[in-house]
């Protein structure tokens, strides 16, 4: 059960980083709580979420979708090439209109890093934001469900190792993971191609050749080229990519027993981890997946703590 | 409380000219109620909407699903786009799937004008058709919520000074405008750019300068210049065009202080309006947007009645 | 009633060859319950379908999100074209994830033949498959309203002597439809182009010139011309296939007084069917769109009985 000291009110979602180590801890428990079946008992009668994804989405858009639908609010779904964005209508207009129509929570995806700063600035957009990734910048949700399944499988994050692997500076996640699980005690490593990483993530963590990390860490989070991000052409093969930065089967050989393999998805499949491995026993790749709806469940919850 | 003769009970909504004066404020006042919460009961278990947009749209779109929602509807999206309408289906065969599968009102935006003509003549199709907007023809929602929104304010139409101002031929709610509010005892002006003018509107009101009109008129409604609609380049830009034609914060400030400014949008903002004054003490144009939920209910009400 | 032994369980429908005699016929009698009012009570509180066409649909796509709402299911859309299908995720991972998020059923159309086959070997895939067509492959739940129709008109299958007619070898459902309705004692013939016809039908019904079918036959399904499956041009015109393969009035005036017209749809009007029959007495083309809801909710009813 819940302690009533940890029933969490917030009234925008816009950055983990933002949250108290209580509230995080909290949503965590909260998702732990809605994977085992707890109800929840809206207050109002109807609740309107408009999901606006700006960018292309599976995982996020949908499991934001279901986990709307498994708290019974009613879901508006938005698709800019069929509204009025295609006569040059801004982003703020936009939820402007939402929030006219009686919309009480907007979860949006947008190219533009810190599209929110205008929304919440708004004295007349009334509805809350729950930011669903911002360009390069943040993905707090994406986040959060990462340090779920991290906290589901240890108990705890104090002392573990964990090592971020990839495409670093174009990671939206990878940025809140670094900050937050050092905030929260773990040891952090970084590796993959080093003009993907950025001196300034030194104060976080300790970059290393991935071969003397697999035989020590207890988690391994992948990252996804995100071939859409680079504007030039890549400076290495699928394959080259794969042998020198990619969790090989080779390499899966060396984790240790109780590790476990991350990846956000979509996943480039014997690119940043080898095909076989993504569903393999060392796996969580799905599990991030399942638990992206129930800790979304726990975020809109407590957005809705915060309108009612 | 809504009288029994009240009670609206519509087979389509097509044009706003075709409703009687009673149904009209019928709409209007059943649209008050539900903003003030009135429950609506259906009667039957299930009805099925569908949402045939085949024209960009955010605000008439969204505020149709949120209105069906309210009403505890089943909304069927459609996507022409990914839809037989690809294989060359006409919208007369898909209005007649929608009908064959159960669907109950179909809630139509489409190019062509008096698209809906050989879709009630249909003795095979059976939904009710409600015109969400009709080429440059007719787009009666948004009339009754610009006339909802009137009257909310005053409380009456008569003798009320309306002031119409821009892209009036290229306006589908501006010839339903000046048609209803002369008929309820309004009396309209005209203004903007004399070559989106025509000596036709001069039965419903009388053409002037913008600024002999802004010290005078209860309400200003501004068109949005429909760049989409017009063939040629326009012959001014947007500040030529917001500074002999638009609502600068000058003009404002001549406005009476009851008066208040009106708009359909997407606004194109510092063109007919000057951008701070969008979301201004005197403009109405979030209310419109908010209203335009509630005269949607009372309207699918009317449809549901016809069909009960 | 549907009596004890006629209640079905499936775990996926993916060709309605595999299904026995008796599970057709089930769900033929128990679309019709459903078409007469039947009451579902699902066994748990929230399914989730989520609706996955990666080809243009109107019929299906809308006829199974019907059905799936008149059953009380959570259904989840997905549109190819603003997922991460764009960032070159395949459809094994997109279900995967569907899987992972908590999705039941996944009703899926897709141009790849038998695309379903490695979905339903993986051990990390938990949701059921209903096809809904697969390149030109199977259509197995349009074969099964196809066969609910004649059955509603005729209360049986045997000695039924039922014309195939037209593109058939481009035609997902007429492989299907030759073979079930053969196996469930009809006299299959078959006409329209020969370049449209293959060999190997042959072991299922005989190839006629459809002047010496008109008269004889009492159910004429007529097949879509697939423009789009076509490579190269045809080598008639829409008049000219009309008049010599197409079901004219002259030809309409010839059929049995009992006989009924069929078409999948959409119907492309005066080509394969003169205008004035799509919607003639004789024809069963609208009820064939109807009777898709209600056998599609008995399917989707037999895979839930599969679940729970």
């Amino acid at each position: 059960m819940i302690i009533q000291s940890e029933i969490i009110s917030l009234k925008h979602l816009l950055t983990v980083e933002a949250l108290s180590d209580q509230e995080v801890m909290g949503l965590i428990r909260r998702g732990q709580q809605f994977k085992l079946g707890a109800p929840w008992a809206p207050q109002k009668n109807q609740y309107f979420v408009s999901n606006l994804f700006f960018e292309n989405s599976t995982r996020t858009h949908k499991s934001f979708e279901v986990a709307e639908k498994k708290l019974g609010l009613e879901t508006i779904e938005f698709d800019a090439r069929s509204s009025s964005v295609q006569k040059g209508e801004t982003l703020y207009d936009t939820v402007l209109t939402m929030s006219a129509i009686g919309v009480d929570v907007c979860v949006i995806r947008h190219g533009d890093e810190n599209y929110y700063d205008q929304l919440i600035q708004s004295k007349t957009i009334n509805c809350s934001i729950v930011n669903g990734g911002d360009g390069s910048g943040q993905h707090p949700t994406q986040c959060l469900l990462d340090l779920m399944t991290i906290y589901e499988e240890f108990g705890h994050f104090n002392d573990l190792k964990v090592a971020i692997v990839g495409d670093i500076t174009h990671s939206r996640v990878a940025k809140s993971n670094m900050q937050m699980l050092k905030r929260l005690g773990s040891e952090v490593f970084f590796s993959g191609p080093e003009e993907w990483y950025d001196k300034s993530f030194d104060v976080y963590g300790t970059y290393k050749p991935l071969d003397e990390l697999v035989d020590n860490v207890d988690v391994i989070m992948l990252l996804r080229v995100q071939h859409e991000r680079h504007d030039d052409k890549e400076s290495f093969s699928k394959q080259e990519y794969h042998e020198k930065y990619g969790l090989t089967v080779g390499r899966s050989k060396r984790l240790k027993k109780k590790a476990i393999i991350m990846h956000p998805a979509p996943v480039n499949r014997d690119v940043e981890i080898a095909d076989s491995l993504v569903e393999s026993l060392q796996s969580r790749i799905i599990e991030q997946m399942s638990n992206g709806v129930f800790v979304r469940m726990a975020i809109l919850e407590a957005i809705l703590n915060g309108i009612s």
